[in-house]
């Protein structure tokens, strides 16, 4: 496919190529190929360290509100952007074009969180620690920071990182994912339009040699990841080992709890939505619905099976459709074995999306169409691991105590949710449940910008969650000064001390 | 010699023996085996983990100011009874008895701010992040967590961490310093006396055998160790593999920059202190001072000169003495190795510690007098390691860009500090440098207990420091949850795309 | 009665007398007169000024680490104290022992915020507002601060006020009440037991003379008030005209709004201690219960006369009474008249406490059993004004919008509460009433300690609450610091414009 | 003048007429008359009360998200304007262009602040106050608040109030200076533009009427005023008095301490701006120097005599002009009568402004050369009272300790500098100056948009600052609530007593 235009990198403030090595990039609507992607080596990885390495000093001197400035600019230039950004979105992911909006908006929100930066960066400040004594705490920048960012959110999940990265003081290398790299670069380029100088955010497509070289470099101070949980340990445990922080957030497996006394009509919608959206290539989708009673699971299954009779399957383009195709061929294979698992496991499969009808000329697209199980059980494979496709189980309990051991037993620990109006089962669920986001009445509880995201157990390794405060306090190191100024001719005695504050 | 009392375990609330190993416990004062101690093994480990686990879930339900009060009546305890600590102290490890207070004055400032756990363990409210939605933050404990600590400050440094951690929440298991245990056990049994429910709080002597255990037991949810670092490095790389929360503090090298226009006479006080004071075992001592021009080299080392020649060395009981003797013999014949070592690399030996007399009783005892080097260069093993032991090496250089350079350029970060009456050389220094830890004028600038300590380089192992608030960041889990009541009567539509707050 | 001792003053760390006014002071179990008061004339009270001015530059130069333990010392005593302060409180008050025992506890915990001084006094850092330009915030102590307090709490409301004003680095006058004054001035005399030097908390006992003198004063800086609100109305203004500060906290007509859905047994419960505990003598008591919906209304008047029963009336001394006498005479039958009042405007007298009978001995106390009213209504005296006695008005309405009508349309904004199981009517009514501390299912939300105090509407006049961080902000003065550090051998042009960040 | 253009009122989205009063509004630059502005009665006050009054339902409801990005988008359009807005500025208040551009920028940086609103308004959340007792804080809006500006930062000033207050939830009415109302209003619409609704900023133009009529309608619930301190205290007293939330900030004379050791270049620059820059018109404006030494003096003096003798002074928009005339020709006499006054009070006249030579065109217009005078001291009119003019005044003393005397002895604490190279001559002046805004090495330390603004003595009354966090606290009323949700099936019995958390 010698003609299609292969996307490069971006280093240094200039669009370059580098690395021999290049693979397709798909349109997976059609299962054309749409361009292809340099896959960069060590090398090439390596320039775009040595760019952000160069660029660190100015960068960190460059006041604080400066650099906020840098990020209002660029919101501006993402809004004016938007329909442009999310065209290359639903080209290279597939989801419908609205939902890909709402994922540009989500990280529009981290820009304008990163444009606080002057707010954010306070240290604390303590007059006479002792007798004219002084101390203070400052957050300075680390230096060179890295992100590698998962191919469900090509928008959203590097704009967690960079911005707030880089208003912190630092300067960044991104490895977006290869499967569709074309958002993340065109964002990457209104930055530099929107005043980020040379070298302050370097973009490289790649696989696991550029992964690897950043994990190992010793200019990298830090790495954000997201992505698979067995990745997110492998990350965490090589960047760790190289003396690097690391924030390594993985897979899930969201249970959304029904009470009896949840407005059914509302978590119906909730959870169709939860559940189909984006194919349920989110880590925060939800594809399990813990049922409290039978009556309970009952009314919402029929709620379900009624919406989903109704759900259009096609094009992300197209107008009216409600889900688009799984990203590529060998993940819609994947999916589509699972639910044969679940019914070979003995769970009931009620809607059955294989086969699912397209629109001519979409044949060869990776269309799967929703899928419902009932009696879904703990050790079933459906059950235990993340599927990432529109497959949504029903698991059935007596109490809401049975629904939060099932989660709390679960390796994962990303979001929950609990749908009721009773103010002390949602405070008792909320309370105790070991999960790091917790919805009541709100299916996919992804913290706002400037609050942050962060799953339990096994869903993020590291102790700091993305964004909002803990972002700034993972970018950033502390520093702290105690000042103390010799009064002109007053003189002190050694002392031998530990110097404590009598 | 199987008289002696042999200090074993601290679990569920009850002093056990544990483990069929023991090793002796040194007088370093006299060179006398005051006690035995017993090294736990893997069941006994266990066992204490066990006991934390049970105690966590009635801890994490008491209200943050039930628990606050714990540490308050702590406080009242440890100040009833320090002379009896600080024997304690002394006995094992051989610091002047002032010295031994002075560490347990700044340990209970960290119980101090331990009882102000209800405005630490505050979140972040938001109502109306979206039409009727609100979200907020909570600051949860972890569940069991772990400390390992050093034999330089047996009381100071599991305060630190076990406090902080108990007030937060969480239950703990500590496994102190074999070499000087006594004071660390038996400030664990006041905070029982103090109202520690059992199992909250257990202590396990041993060895590297204890230290596995906790660092590969899945209940253990977070570790924080202080000690050399390349031990800190293995804790830091073994616990996060284990995918625990781990802070590993290591080693240093702090160089003190003397500026021209310091008050030289404040500066040698200083020095004094921080060079000599606990025999450099600290890893805040100053082991390195930098001269900035030959005649604040000149000045300074005339001021030492004079000085080290009133020292006392003696042990660390009796009246007036300034300085004790080494931690055990093992250490004192390594830094009696680096004063040889220095000669040979060439640095020049002004005060040479070593045969220093001692008053009769105490020949045995592991006393070494203190050093003063001139002309040490960096290359040297005396320039680039640590020494912990009375070493001072005066380094010079022409300018504060070269005092920086030098300083930047050592693999350690941990603490720094410059004299001098000029605003912009503080400035400049304080912002600049690649220290977590800064001192203007002070020698020792150990940040106070409502701050936090943390080195940065090779010095420290995670993304926070240890106690204040890191401390709190690091012994707590963040929740976000986001609330919305379904209005009656009121009923969406099922929204397929991702929700952003437009 | 000249034998009976005469209660003076506490100025300079000394007891005195002072002024030559002095009034009775009475038990109100038995209407005898138990002692004496002095009322300071002007010159006492500027006495006590003047030793407050004086000890301000050094306790202000004291490190907050001491002041705060100094705070820390305080809780204890007062915990070992508390029984003896308790006979003082029900002895002047007439509260039950157990009621006085709760409002001390209170007072502690104010007492135990205090000594979080050096984490609540942290500044502000910024590095680098401009180009090398740094700036900070500092929480710096005002001079001298008042305190006015009331009867009704004379351990609780003092201690809301100085221990936060001195830990702050301020010095105190408090002028308590009259009415019960002996609590107060022995807690003031464990302050300095505690460590408080003289001059740092200051206590005159007086009247209108006193209270007009500290609001004129130029050295006093800044005065907190609790009383009724035409007093505070007066103090708040006059306070003002004086150039003060002052925060100004005033009267009280608590809604309790009962929803159909409410757990009605718990509601009356709660009912039961909120309207007649303290015999109603607390802003935060409720005397207004708002049932939604007759069947409500109907339930808990039920519940309510069952338990008012059994309710016992007698002196706060015997065992198993719950309900002690009035303060004095003149408050007995202001109350009492009330009654009649509420029965002449047409509300039906469910319960008549009039006339309870009592032990022997106690025939001359000020007792009045409960009253319960139904079909109280807007625009009754009963209703609109603050009885500060054992009257519950129950009011009935059709729809929680009616409910919250009332309220809002109420000139009093102190506290209310909502008796629901239904999370949206909590989230509802929380958000949208016009009270500034509300319960949910809790009937006296007084705000815990680290929290702060404050009613909206004409319940408080200033713009920060009592205690709490509003308490610590009131009494601090922000100063504000930019630093910039002249580059030797760089010269910068005089610049005529207005500096902005560019 | 019957031709002029007269400017009204901008209610509930549309400009308007109203008042049958107005004035004229003139060129400072030439005397010429330019137009007309109408001076809002009574009625036409109250339309804009009762517009904010009716806006603010809606928009207190408005997620502080929505609200923020208004700000956002405000900001982007100020400067885009910024070249008209200045124009207006120049035109009606004389300073010249650029010193017009920096008062703009402040401001937009205040309204970048202000667009941090979900951050600024997050509220604390505490788990477990008490066992399953929740509680929080929010902040929220308060209603209707007014702002009264002064002419001396037309565009500046405004923006320090209103767009904060709107951000956090209020409506708003503004009453800027009638002697330069035009770009005040310009702006005011550009905020309509940007997405404000109609009725959540109303800009009345008026006087005393106007200025009474906010401050006594019950409608209105905060005034935040700056001006002249004898009206800041009848503003304050007035709006107190009906029981509104003030803070008036008022006059200054701002000291500004040489020490000898200062970088004497330096000093001579900042203070040739911070004295003449917008003719001294400025709060922060510096008309004393404190030289600490005669030579001190004698150096400083030689420097400024050397830069004033090269100062342009013209119309604001001649290129090349560095100080425009006073706003008005009252203005004008009353500056040079001072002038006039400090000769006869006895201080040396070194450099006489009055009198100097403007271009043809401008003869007319209110021009007063920079004026110097030495040997100023206290008990001078020139030194007691705020000129508000390019007069200088030199104060000579021995020492530091003596500059503080003075400055503290002043009335006015609003600000103040010291030039220094010493740290410890920094940190004793900036601990223990009674002033609130306090510049090391900085000639007008105004706060960063992030800090807050705010004087001490009468520079401001009452106690929370203008903008930044003190802004957002005093737009905000804290509502804190206590949750606790009843356990099916429990039942607690009633508890008279004062609950504590025990």
């Amino acid at each position: 496919m010698p003609n299609k235009h292969t996307i490069g990198h971006f280093i240094d403030g200039e669009l370059i190529s580098g690395g021999e090595r290049a693979q397709d990039v798909y349109n997976p609507a059609t299962g054309a190929v749409e361009r292809r992607v340099a896959l960069a080596d060590k090398t090439t990885v390596e320039a775009a360290i040595a760019s952000a390495h160069r660029a660190f000093p100015a960068w960190r001197n460059t006041p604080p509100l400066k650099r906020a400035r840098v990020m209002s600019k660029l919101k501006q230039l993402l809004e004016q952007h938007a329909e442009h950004i999310c065209q290359l979105i639903t080209n290279e992911h597939g989801k419908v074009l609205s939902d890909a909006m709402g994922e540009l908006q989500r990280g529009i929100e981290n820009v304008e969180y990163a444009s606080y930066a002057p707010e954010l960066l306070k240290g604390e400040h303590s007059r006479n620690v002792g007798p004219a004594i002084d101390s203070w705490s400052e957050f300075q920048p680390l230096g060179v920071a890295a992100g590698i960012t998962p191919f469900n959110f090509p928008a959203m999940v590097p704009l967690w990182m960079w911005p707030l990265a880089v208003a912190c003081g630092n300067t960044f290398v991104l490895k977006p994912s290869e499967r569709d790299p074309s958002s993340t670069l065109f964002i990457a380029q209104l930055a530099f339009e929107a005043g980020l100088p040379p070298g302050v955010l370097n973009v490289v497509n790649g696989d696991k040699e550029a992964v690897d070289t950043l994990l190992s470099d010793p200019r990298v101070q830090a790495v954000s990841f997201v992505g698979s949980t067995p990745v997110a340990e492998y990350v965490y445990a090589t960047g760790s080992a190289h003396g690097k922080r690391v924030q390594a957030l993985g897979g899930a497996k969201n249970h959304a709890v029904v009470m009896p006394d949840a407005d059914i009509g509302n978590a119906v919608n909730a959870l169709m939505g939860a559940a189909f959206g984006s194919c349920g290539e989110r880590c925060m989708a939800v594809p399990l619905m813990v049922a409290v009673g039978d009556a309970t699971a009952e009314a919402v299954i029929a709620g379900l099976k009624a919406q989903i009779a109704t759900m259009k399957v096609g094009p992300g383009t197209a107008a009216g459709v409600d889900m688009g195709p799984l990203v590529t061929r060998q993940h819609f294979d994947k999916v589509s074995g699972y639910v044969a698992q679940g019914v070979s496991e003995g769970a009931l499969l009620l809607v059955d999306g294989r086969g699912v009808a397209v629109e001519p000329g979409c044949e060869d697209g990776y269309y799967l169409g929703p899928c419902l199980f009932d009696h879904v059980k703990p050790g079933m494979k459906i059950y235990q691991e993340e599927i990432f496709g529109p497959v949504l189980g029903v698991v059935r309990v007596q109490t809401l105590q049975q629904a939060m051991d099932l989660i709390d037993a679960h390796e994962y620990g990303n979001g929950t949710c609990i749908f009721t109006r009773d103010g002390e089962a949602a405070r008792y669920f909320s309370d105790h449940i070991q999960v790091g986001m917790v919805g009541i009445n709100v299916p996919l509880p992804v913290p706002v910008a400037y609050h942050s995201f962060g799953g339990w157990k096994r869903s993020l390794f590291g102790d700091l969650g993305a964004y909002g405060p803990d972002g700034v306090r993972f970018y950033t190191r502390r520093k702290t000064i105690t000042q103390r100024w010799p009064a002109s001719g007053v003189q002190e005695k050694a002392v031998f001390n530990f110097p404590s504050n009598q």
